[in-house]
């Protein structure tokens, strides 16, 4: 049977990469070798890596002015870095709280200087994106953190929020990089793991503006710094070969694909399927604010938790797995990433609306 | 042609792991997906990096007293990570001196202490290990760190220094790890990234005494805590999962090969062979000491440094590739991990006698 993964990350990778990776695992190029097995420094993981950043920097746009880096650690290692690099001693750094991932993005930051919630859905259980409008920004703020896609609350941000030329944004796009067109002009910083839309867990793309690695403390360690990336070309220490091999084939296939603006489309259409099924069901139910939906991770409540169980259950029978919701919250997430299929999203919907016939 | 990879990582990994993991990259257990798009959370992954910490404990004879950890950044995250979480203020941390790694370990430990180099080989090239019983020792060190071989010089620690029960050893065993039977309770720390023994590069494998992970600052970032590790088995944050699952591989194969004393028995039989060569010759040379040399990294020379590019030319046209020294030492160096089968060493032999014959 087909299987569909709709887990929200790691995630399910696109099915012609996963197929040209395993053809290839034991003889890359024809070294007789694995691309894991080659140095990071020979003539072919070289080519693997200057491609990856090509790659990146032709789909999104990304001009001179920025760097393209692999970090190991995740997000959750950034959200200690951007801190350390970029806030200084005494400044302060505004925060959107959205919930789960920016509550730990604040709470590294606060290690290190004065942190301002410019605005919180907190008190509506995260349930949409602040009103940009009313929050109550720093004037001369170290930066700016918004989290463009919240996972576990099904939320996204489907404008920025305007910042003063001396303010950088910055963006975790863990969940909902490369899935849309972004101008990248319009942020200082962008990072996220890329287990979600760019490859396996194990590297972190961060696209950083190149005036942000000039004010860097000398007391911060090497690992730790967004220089050391930078003026090596992510190969100070070796990378994570194999994570960084794999986003590559994956950015690959976004070019085959035609880029970002297909992709959106795509990922439109995907999302807009669901999104029409829940707003025209008595049996299922959305619980974000409609201006804030995920195009990403579509979550839904059914009348009842029994009702939830038995869903997810009966989903994977079908050759649908992962479609629980966080643990912190319940319900059903469907994680519909670059890779999923249009398919793999009607197949769930065919599911969806049988569900409902035999138990709604 | 059958290719033997003598990079000094990350190098080869055992045949049978590199056909195992190809066999099942798209379809691990039944799942019809690929392990690495699997969730971290799951039943699937969360077996795997289970088995991959038994198999450590197992192989090394791990007591409860420490805990095992997968971490992202490699050995140079170590480099901070270490003085960062062990280190106190106003504290001295002792530091052995030989060569290339040690002297990027001890610069991140300046930025957080003051750091005493106990002894240092430096005056002859780090062509050995400097001699143990003339080091001098802070009595109340925070801890002593080691490099238990060295990569680019050819030398390992044969025995290891004696330290006070109050003075933890630490030593930065990526290019030795499980390539001989160790005494883990000896050691306060033992740290390396997998890249050469163990697996891909993108994880490193850290064995802590539990007491250490106590007294570590408030301030730490949590990335960079060791309790953050240590308290939710590596996976506070989605871990490395492709990695993981190779150093699970890779430990099953150590197992299935009969542990540590019988690969550091491969290991001393394809080095001890070698060196008999280097020994007996007057066309090549080792540049280390005899009583410190490196059975990973087996480093020669030639008579010139001609003679030297044609011999990695050769080499490699005969499939034996990745044998040229570090850039920083020039010569030769043969990577022998635990993955290089004796028939590689014996083919490289070979090809020596040859090239001897013919240049000599």
């Amino acid at each position: 049977m087909k299987v569909y993964n709709f887990s929200a990350g790691p995630a399910m990778l696109p099915e012609e990469v996963m197929l040209r990776a395993q053809k290839e695992f034991c003889d890359y190029d024809g070294s007789d070798c694995g691309i894991m097995e080659l140095s990071h420094r020979g003539s072919q993981f070289s080519k693997v890596i200057e491609t990856a950043e090509e790659n990146v920097r032709e789909l999104m746009n990304v001009s001179n002015d920025y760097s393209v880096c692999f970090i190991q650690g995740g997000a959750s290692m950034q959200f200690c870095m951007i801190p350390m690099n970029l806030l200084p001693a005494g400044g302060v750094a505004d925060y959107a709280d959205t919930g789960t991932w920016s509550a730990k993005a604040i709470k590294e930051a606060k290690r290190f200087g004065q942190v301002n919630i410019v605005g919180s859905s907190k008190e509506s259980n995260y349930d949409r994106i602040p009103v940009i409008r009313h929050w109550k920004p720093t004037p001369d703020a170290a930066y700016l953190h918004i989290t463009s896609n919240n996972t576990v609350a099904g939320t996204q941000y489907h404008a920025f929020p305007p910042v003063p030329e001396s303010v950088p944004l910055i963006a975790d796009m863990s969940s909902d990089f490369m899935s849309r067109v972004v101008n990248v002009d319009d942020f200082g910083l962008i990072y996220g793991g890329a287990q979600k839309n760019l490859g396996p867990s194990g590297v972190a793309l961060v696209i950083i503006r190149n005036d942000l690695t000039t004010r860097i403390p000398d007391s911060i360690p090497t690992m730790l710094r967004y220089d050391t990336y930078v003026n090596n070309g992510s190969m100070f220490n070796t990378p994570p070969t194999f994570a960084v091999y794999m986003l590559k084939l994956v950015t690959d296939w976004l070019k085959e694909k035609g880029g970002l603006q297909v992709i959106e489309e795509i990922n439109d259409a995907k999302s807009d399927a669901l999104y029409n099924l829940l707003n025209t069901s008595d049996f299922y139910r959305s619980p974000v604010d409609p201006g804030s939906r995920s195009r990403m991770n579509v979550v839904f409540r059914l009348p009842s938790e029994e009702l939830e169980a038995k869903f997810v259950k009966d989903a994977a029978a079908n050759g649908m797995i992962g479609l629980k919701g966080h643990r912190s919250v319940g319900g059903i997430r469907a994680s519909i990433y670059n890779a999923m299929p249009l398919a793999g999203v009607e197949q769930l919907i065919d599911f969806m609306i049988n569900f409902e016939k035999k138990n709604g």
